[in-house]
């Protein structure tokens, strides 16, 4: 019963098998090997666009790279006070921008509202070089909290965007999750909806360590992304070891497949929840994350009998279940019978 | 025939079967499973001495966190002119110290001098503040010109290095090689012979991608080497499988194995060389690399036959062939066959 | 009746005097003429301590520069959510310490409190590399709010400072104000008190262009300090007229009179709007700056009478009032008379 | 007899007395004020073009804001191995560009020659992102070897930086004196030539501190420029003063007053040096510095016997004297006299 992270999920079959035919004789080092090379095409299939695609080894620098590629030394970065850019990657955003601010916003849910949005860019620079410029804003699909933004919010936000010429990035750590809990299409929730660039994951959801950066039009941005990522020694020698996965996850919507044997845990996991004594669902669940609230006393008796999972930072009394591709339905009920014991 | 680079080889069967094995279950993400934490072990005792070994996913990574936590934004590398972090890594070291800046020396066969280090480091900083300060020297073992330092080669530099209170940091790219020509151990080479920190590459001699910070004494090092780890986006959740193929590869000194196939391959093309009539050999061939010194038309002529290699950045008569674990004896022979027919 | 700012006072004619007197003959560049080296003694004397004086030429570079040499890139800078550090400073404090995080705290009146402070250090590394480190605490004295912390107050930051094994550093760009205000010695309300670092303002307070970092023990601090300010371009060549600035401030406590003088101002303007009708005060006055709340319509009423004044960010019926050392009673007369006709 | 440098000497009473002048009542704050304002239309009709000018502290913040505004983290900066910004400024290019390398030349007398230039641009960037990317050049006038680059030596360097695309930028500490050599409009050596930003120096030249960024065109570099100033800590809340001695160094040109007078000593001084038995002058006196060959022991009797002056880095046989306006032909005629006499 190991609810701890997606992150600590082995990686799937289809992946490993992957690598393993990625492995044939010699090839061109640096992302200029076959793998690399069709990328861009089998994303921009998958997407419906012509989009640009950096394969890359971890989000956290997918996601720094992205931000440092649009936002200037000077600039701020706005996001939601729960994201994963403002409080887990150990200042990784403020490394690549060479310094940035993340203008930090509270939000329900997990989410940015475009309202509050809105006022915070109009307030954050209007003293000019006194103050950070508002440069890009970041939200977090599936955000921090489990819930996913509906298209139409992410519509509103963009039209804030837009309308003050901020580019619109998406940390998508869970963006499989998202998609799959949706149940749209990836372009529906990304550059129809006026997203710019996408940290597109598949670590948690089954690869080994693979992510990329996905750039929808904006060609002026690319040298910066590629300078940057090679500056950041995340310009791998090896790099068809990393897009041979991104290619398996794409093949036959492996990455939807996996996503959604996700989810479908955390949604039984969230019915047998809602359905205990002790333990209630604190924000909705909405992709692969359940987070319980319960007595502190409680919890700790639930790991006491052999359940690991994370508390949420700050509270005690509110858990957090990751359920991944791995997770089993096993798993599940033996958790659903152990919240019945619970005392 | 091909000899662009070493980085163009697959990964060794031992490496991708340590990868399936380390597939198997759940593991606690972010360098906290249980491979990750056998490398001190297993490191210390290869390398008999207490050392801490941090995984990393490529060698420019490794170099430049190294660099970083020694260095400080007002300080000095001291590097060969044709270091690798001078001219390859796209300003990562500048990067990752904050803009510090690589103070570059000229040397034969690729190597520093201990007297011209010594003069350099004394001469650098005599203008205290308006100077930046000499803070670390950076050597490669074994060169970007394909040779090797000797033990008392590295001895001098570290007696320099010693006496003016500069750590020694190894770019170990090819540290396999080195050690497989030189014979001794990899203390020897390392830590008894005054160097501080290894970047100990794998990648190019046969992993998929695993690379290793590798500290000799210094834990007041660690907490910036950590630090600098995560916030460069390195600190790869499922670092297991990085982990998993340090492990694999210092199983039973794979990794010399490996390089001295390399190694092998490469005595075999110098001698080769060293008999035609229209090529000779630039630098002595101390590792995996041969420099191959003939006149541009003849270079080409090669290419034209089917043989792939670079030529040395800045001249046209010189060509750099690299041979890796995977080098065939098959592809040499192919090779000095062509080069008899050259014209 | 112009109170928009203290930074737009002229000089006192001291200082310029001083200016003249400094101009005779040739001096030492680099800030090692006699009268930048006579600086330590000086205010070690009037601070009662020994310590260590870098003259420099703004606040926003004292400060940043004093957060830099305390702070590793990964660190966080706790201050107030209210702090110029993190509002005015154009992102400056981010510069030079290559990225750090500023985490603000809410608190009443401009002033951090200890247990929130206590509080919030202890929750913000739980994560270990996953999070920033608390690395400095920043406190403003005079506040941003025109109010003055405490010895008492001071005294109880310090204490979770160093509980924590981290330097308090104080931007004193009115400083001068606050130890006027609060009757003290400044040696009483900095280094007495806990406090690691200050940056101690002439400029706002009667000077031309003089600022002062001054270092309370810590000798291993000062290398940073100084390559900090030479790498920022602060490292002044004609270092002495600003040294001079600052000697002719500290002769005769002539900073203090100064002081006196703006604060008493600001306490008559206090107390008259106090006495109004319309308007009140929000903040308590203990520096030379009242805050004065009031209907938009009336703010506006008073700007188009010839009042200049500042509205506080965010806020249509909060304005600030600052008295300078140059302000008179006859415009603080002139203001009082216009408040009685507000309509 | 103090020739060690122009930053040695006093500021002229012509500035002195615009410090005076300026500080009449108050002015708006960071650079608002009617001083600052003016220097737009003051230096485009001394320039005869509309040129942009940012008023700063010092000629080190001044180079390392202009190269941070043109050049990105992962480009190159090329300028001669003697050049200020790679050996004096203690690092701050670097700080300000977030880390660019400076890619350094040889050239004879202190120049660069537009051949090695061309050479060096088209081979440093040839392997893409590995490579820094060369994005800047930087020359000094006059140079640090006491030289100055002709309108033709300029114009050939700024045909290679234009058919690259790169922006030309001039490091002017001593512009005046270089002018006042050639004998050329200030239109003539800069913009009419291809250079884009200049580093306006006044200090060296007799100001207080006082030294100015010019834009020639380039609108799209303002808001880098302005950001970066403020963010270094150099936008002075009282620009005033420093503006107001700007406007009277070209009140009546001042500034090639002050500047030809120091050139009139170090040519005095030169031809003195030259009829001498035992010294000789190395590099061409071009501007206001002369460098005075001798052997040691003599250069050291010289200073044994009260003269004042510097040996260049490096060279135990090779002396620089710095003449500045305040140079006096008696220090000239006295050091002269002790050349005769040195044995």
């Amino acid at each position: 019963m190991n609810f701890k992270s997606d992150n600590e999920s082995p990686a799937h079959a289809a992946v490993l098998q992957a690598l393993l035919d990625a492995n044939e004789g010699r090839a061109t080092a640096y992302a200029e090997d076959d793998w690399s090379e069709r990328l861009n095409q089998v994303f921009s299939e998958r997407f419906e666009t012509d989009c640009q695609v950096l394969p890359i080894a971890t989000g956290t620098a997918a996601n720094s790279i992205s931000l440092a590629a649009v936002c200037p030394p000077w600039g701020g970065v706005l996001c939601h006070q729960a994201a994963h850019i403002q409080n887990d990657e150990g200042g990784a955003p403020e490394f690549y921008t060479d310094g940035a601010k993340l203008v930090t916003l509270p939000g329900q849910d997990g989410k940015l509202s475009a309202d509050a949005l809105a006022a915070a860019v109009d307030g954050a620079g209007a003293h000019g070089v006194h103050n950070v410029k508002p440069s890009v804003v970041s939200i977090t699909q599936a955000t921090e909290c489990g819930t996913s933004y509906s298209i139409k919010e992410v519509q509103a936000i963009a039209e804030v965007c837009q309308s003050r010429q901020l580019p619109l990035q998406m940390d998508g750590a869970r963006f499989a999750n998202a998609v799959a809990w949706l149940g749209c299409t990836p372009a529906d929730i990304t550059w129809k909806s006026g997203v710019d660039l996408l940290s597109f994951g598949a670590t948690k959801n089954g690869a080994v360590t693979a992510e990329a950066v996905v750039v929808f039009g904006h060609p002026d941005w690319l040298e910066a992304l590629h300078r940057r990522r090679k500056r950041g020694g995340h310009l791998l020698s090896k790099m068809r070891y990393v897009s041979a996965q991104l290619l398996a996850m794409l093949d036959n919507d492996l990455w939807l497949v996996l996503a959604a044997e996700a989810n479908a845990r955390a949604a039984s996991l969230a019915e047998g929840i809602h359905q205990s004594k002790h333990f209630s669902i604190h924000w909705p669940v909405q992709a692969n994350e359940v987070f319980m609230q319960g007595e502190p006393a409680k919890l700790q008796w639930l790991k006491d009998h052999g359940a690991s999972f994370h508390l949420w930072p700050g509270h005690s009394d509110l858990s957090r279940l990751v359920c991944s591709w791995s997770t089993t339905d096993e798993e599940v009920d033996a958790f659903l019978q152990l919240l019945q014991r619970a005392r």
